[in-house]
């Protein structure tokens, strides 16, 4: 039995709400979020307490807090939450600033308190199925890794302002990726990136196109692309070759029929966008934490995951404003 | 609002209870079955009471009854909810016999309560699909439809002896998609079989391995095969062609990962069976007979699309006896 | 060294001279053609002297022949040939009738000469490559085999009037192939047919879509489709079902370049048509029959693989006229 | 008429003499090597005569040079077919010296004869047919170019002594193709790279893995990836983003066979290598070349392409050498 209290009843919440509702022996006990409707409205479908934030990390009717509200506030909740003991599932990113995840890191270590980063990709069965194999040796040792993603349209300009840049809303979910399937810390960061999809994105000091490349202090290399635009849907991509072969984690499709016409063989877009994308993985995600909170055993990807990630980003934006490498050691 | 009394808490019942219980505004309030055990696990699930069927049926907390129940109590099951007036959802073969099914028409015409024969891979995402680009023109009229359905693994001898025979038990689903896809009624039928999986199916009277061939009045023809064994999954595909191109629907696969080593490249096998592969057509056809009950408009595929897969099926079973084709009309 | 002369200069007799004269130690010596503008044309290709057909087979500068001639000539110079002791590559059918492929067969047999049926479909890569992995056992058992075969579009009514029929003209080729995949012989053969791509064919006497079944005496089953249409290419597939698995041969596509857009992922259409895609399978028998010859080797498909080819195109025929499955044993 | 002068019988030279004969109108008339016996073999074959390198050029006989030497040997050959007022192909790369190659540029320029630097790859019909879509605006603008290529296994260490490096000597295709996708040239060029596949070319001062990020004025992006090491085929793909979708050009397998087991779907490998992979894009360059020569209308790829690509690799090789990214303008 692991009652959950959720804080923040935006999309994501009710995403985590969804899932942890299908998991047997979960319960969504409470419910907080800074504007009444969205907290009553999942209320209804819970059958949760609204509470405010600080009530609903005390409350003794909860075992475990789930964070999906803005990132601006992760900070004190994490701070609250560790303190009042509470098992602690977090969404990415954990804080923009790296030093300000230090110092979650502490508080959360020595409450001693299970936390999770909420890198949903790991969790998508497709890649979490090359990161088993790569761990099984069916590949051999990991030489390069190429990581696409790309969203099937831009954000709006409001959002953008406010996202930390792209390295550190959208391809943070990559470097994390690398890391996840590398099985080693990347030394140094390079990145370059323009604005071809909008201007506007530009003008608001962003990039909407970017590559980076990572390797690492054994020479294995990583290679990430990004843009805000791809209208064949949401393209998310993984390919790994290794010493004895290659993985590669192609598109979930919309479905699997496939017309023949004059102008060729034509199947459907890839699925639209994220929620449809990683449902399964969202799933999972929430069911991984759930059983390691049950059973004290290690969560991952963990706090540190979070700051590596952010580490990574940070260092991407950097290398575009400097035009030259980062190194990270 | 509906309220579902569901009759029968197998495999198949529990399937049914949990694509109504994600239905907005739809209740499982009964269930029954002929053993307690697998009623009272379904009624702790769902909240439902449990009954007997025959309470059930009558109850006046009943709109709709879901019939999952062995196929020789449908008849009598059928007979009663339609008397009680209650809209019926059944499983598939309404009855294995035609007379029989035709008795039930006649009540269920007479009570006017909606009925839904489940064939759920009309609701399939994919072979929906195919069917709305064949109905929106996109290949133009219909000449060759090719339906492939080969099971992972033949059930136990036990099945196949109280099964009706392939053509009635597995192939049912491929000539009610027939119809679907053909849009016009065959009018003929020649089948061949063997037992080539496994000796004792033969001995049990019955073929593991079958094709048929169907035509219709203005030509077109449809070409299905059956086999109770595909170690890769469980392979369900068809293929349509038209005037003016091809549509085809492809297997699911367990994921999107391949792998390329000296062997060459290698994808995951097809999911690997109904449960799994037809989980989406399960919530889809649940939600239409909902919504039509709801809205009180037609529902297809009905009772006669019940019977006319039936009339099929035992054409087929004929055709394999006598060595000839058999004439429909 | 092996000296040929070459029977009739149209398309596919220069198809098969150019496949000879790529072969180390292969030389065309001599043409014949009714006409003499084909014979001179190919004659300056090949550096051959014009002959007539009897002169040819008769030439001591010439050890086989390849008859590429009309179909209804074949016998004739077969006989001819076969008196000369020349070694015979001859175009598929051998002969519209069975009974007068048996008078070849005797002739053939009696002056002991190498006969190659021309069957070039054995010898496509893909396909050759799907015997070669039944043959190894990949796949166990056959049990079904599916043979799809689609020409782009329908040939003039005029060449529909004197093919022989579709059976004859067009599925002879996957009768054989049928033959080649199961490794036993068909003992019943089942055919519908219509004629839905051009009423015209229907008015002579022809369909222009069709589906036959075969069955061998193990209860092996071959499902045949053919269609005079196919706008997205010539649609050219097997695929054979085994007890270990399933071996599918795809269409050969114009190029592997796929675009993604709204409207998905689009590849290019199949081939065009047989000079193209059959390329490297004419190549290849060819190649085939010069080493049999040179080495006084087994020649497969010989002249009795020719006539069961057209016994069973014969028994299709007549299934689809008399609406019954005919016996052939 | 074009009579071919080939310097170099070796391996390509053989592949470019057999191109040249297959085309109409073409002849190779003379044939030179530093060794004797593979310049006999070849004469044999086509019926050149064998000439020292000298008199090759000068001969009357003569109307275009072939250069398939060595490479540090292209420079004196190139000055001195030039001022024989002979139409050059030249095999890649032009020399292993930006400088040098620009001393070629003006003696040809001079000279006023057509030259063709042979970057077969651009030749490639998928390829090919990627850029012809580019620049029909299928896709609209290039966003994000993406280069694979992998060779199957490493050359010997006496080649990789050398051959100028990975990137002089493999990628430099890469880079060319690069600029011919791009359609705008690199200013900015970053590489990485480890000698992850064996140590021992790492000692002979070389890396067997790299990847190179190119960027263009406008903010176009070339991501391109190398190994010396593909177990499952010569991997040879491009992925092409732009502002209306993405074209990709997927490897050639072996065969379109599919076998389906308990492992799965698999498909063959990858064509083994290059000569078997570019077949097409050879016979395809020279027919380029002679249709060019032949209607003195202009070739490309040219000897500034030869430039550009050589000072991409130079860029590349200083980039990977200082740790940092290499400005070209």
């Amino acid at each position: 039995m692991l009652r959950i209290g959720l804080l923040g009843c935006g999309r994501i919440g009710q995403v985590h709400a969804r899932s942890a509702s299908q998991i047997e022996g979960v319960t969504v006990t409470a419910v907080a979020d800074a504007f009444p409707d969205p907290a009553d409205a999942l209320a209804a479908k819970t059958g949760a307490t609204v509470l405010d934030a600080d009530a609903l990390i005390e409350s003794n009717n909860v075992d475990a807090v789930v964070i999906g509200t803005p990132t601006d506030t992760h900070y004190d909740l994490i701070h609250a939450a560790a303190r009042a003991g509470k098992a602690i599932f977090c969404e990415k990113p954990v804080d923009m600033s790296a030093d300000r995840i230090r110092d979650c890191i502490k508080v959360v270590e020595a409450a001693g308190v299970p936390f999770m980063t909420a890198f949903n990709r790991r969790f998508d069965p497709n890649f979490a199925n090359v990161q088993n194999r790569i761990a099984d040796g069916e590949v051999g040792d990991v030489e390069i890794v190429t990581i696409l993603s790309r969203d099937p349209s831009p954000p709006p300009i409001s959002y953008i302002e406010s996202s930390g840049g792209l390295f550190r809303d959208m391809m943070i979910h990559d470097l994390d990726m690398a890391r996840f399937l590398l099985g080693e810390e990347p030394v140094s960061v390079y990145a370059v990136g323009a604005s071809l999809v909008d201007p506007e994105i530009g003008k608001a000091g962003d990039v909407d196109t970017a590559a980076v490349t990572l390797t690492t202090a054994s020479g294995k290399i990583c290679q990430i692309s990004n843009s805000r635009r791809a209208n064949y849907g949401y393209d998310q991509r993984i390919e790994v070759h290794g010493s004895k072969g290659m993985l590669r984690a192609e598109n979930m499709l919309e479905n699997t029929v496939e017309v023949a016409t004059e102008a060729g063989f034509r199947k459907a877009p890839a699925q639209h966008f994220f929620l449809e994308r990683y449902e399964a993985a969202y799933r999972a995600e929430m069911a991984h934490f759930v059983e390691a909170v049950n059973n004290g055993v290690d969560i991952a990807p963990g706090i540190t995951d979070g700051l590596r990630a952010q580490m990574l980003a940070d260092a991407a934006a950097s290398s575009l404003e400097q035009g030259k490498p980062i190194s990270l050691e």
